[in-house]
Parts: C-alpha cells; sequence; structure tokens
C-alpha cells in the first residue's frame, strides 16, 4: 500500500445494503429461503445454527417487512412453521446481493492495485 | 420455483461473516480503510453518510477488536483523526469477503436453476 488516500469517492458504498436484509441470520434466511417453495423452520434453525427464539425474532423482522410469509400447520400431529420469500423479500435479496457483488469487486479492485 | 426443499444442507452458510465485521457502516469504513495508509475521520464520515456519533461508536467497536489503529493530531491548527486498518482487520476483511463471495455465488445458482 503505497496510497495516503483512498482512490475514488465511496458515497453510496454501503448506501444499498438494508440493514433488514444485510443482518447475517435474514440474509441467511432469505438465501434459504429463496431456494425453495418453503422452509420449515426447523430445518432453518438447524441451517442457522440459532436457538428458536432468536430465529423467530428476525423471522418477525423480516415477515412485519413483508420479506417473508409465514404459514402455521401440523405435519402428522407435530405443529409446524413454515416460512416462504414474498416478491418483495425476493427482490430484496437480489438488491442486497448486487450490492455485495459491488463491494467485494472494489475489496478486490483494491487488493489487486496494492500488490 | 418448483422445489419443496432447499436442494443442499446449508450449514456454516453465514457463520464466515463476523458481526463485527459484517455491520453494514463497519463493513463499508473497513473497506475504505483499505485503500489507503490512512483515512480522515472527516472522508469517512462524508463517505460512509454518517453522523459523527454514530461513525465514533462503529469506530471504537473495530478499534476494540484491533481491527484498526485511531491516531489524533493536528493539520494546520485543526484536530485531525485518522484511521488505519491493521493487518488483523485486513485478514477480517478477506474472510468476510470470501463469505460474502460465496453467499452471492449460491444465491445466483439458485436463481439460475429456477429460471
Amino acid at each position: 500500500m503505497s496510497k495516503q488516500e483512498p482512490h475514488s469517492p465511496v458515497n453510496n458504498l454501503t448506501n444499498g445494503l438494508d440493514e433488514i436484509v444485510h443482518q447475517r441470520i435474514r440474509l441467511g434466511l432469505l438465501t434459504i429461503a429463496n431456494e425453495a417453495v418453503r422452509v420449515e423452520f426447523r430445518f432453518l434453525q438447524e441451517a442457522m445454527e440459532v436457538t428458536a427464539g432468536n430465529l423467530s425474532q428476525h423471522i418477525r423482522v423480516l415477515e412485519d417487512a413483508g420479506l417473508i410469509r409465514v404459514t402455521k400447520g401440523t405435519e402428522g400431529r407435530r405443529p409446524r412453521t413454515w416460512v416462504s420469500i414474498t416478491r418483495a423479500g425476493r427482490t430484496a435479496l437480489y438488491v442486497e446481493i448486487s450490492s455485495l457483488k459491488a463491494l467485494v469487486h472494489r475489496v478486490e479492485q483494491a487488493d489487486a492495485s496494492s500488490t
């Protein structure tokens, strides 16, 4: 590294990262929900390695924002909760991914120009 | 989308995303600091479009984690605060970027297989 200042203005560098979507657990949840018609609560819990309480909180945030839909029912006699991504959720995930790609590109450019 | 369940186990999908580094403002700050020997506080504040108080809080979190170094001094007669990324900070940023790339890839794969 020989530069004294960053090489370009950086406004909006992370403005495309929405706090609701960008949070680690919620980003993982949306990523998984994006791959299926619906995903069962326990599957998500194991996939994300979080407590039920923690997962429930994040599900509520995403549901309140209209990014997922939650359905309750039973399978056999067991209560089940399913999560589906909404159209708005898919759009929000794509916006996040697009911003992340730009960020990754930027860090890799800096790395390339410093070596 | 025709699948009923996600196509693969997703353990550790977001485990590589460290909460300290992944947070939006801090991720932007590390990205910018990674591009220069040192960056001035006000430059960061304008680049990230945050209040001084908010930026100070995030700087403290990163400093406490050993990911940046903070230097205070004057330029002319004006007090200045400079931020430099540490070796540990650079490593943490690269780990985050590597995890983000895997996540981006995964979302794009799901998108490709559903169309």
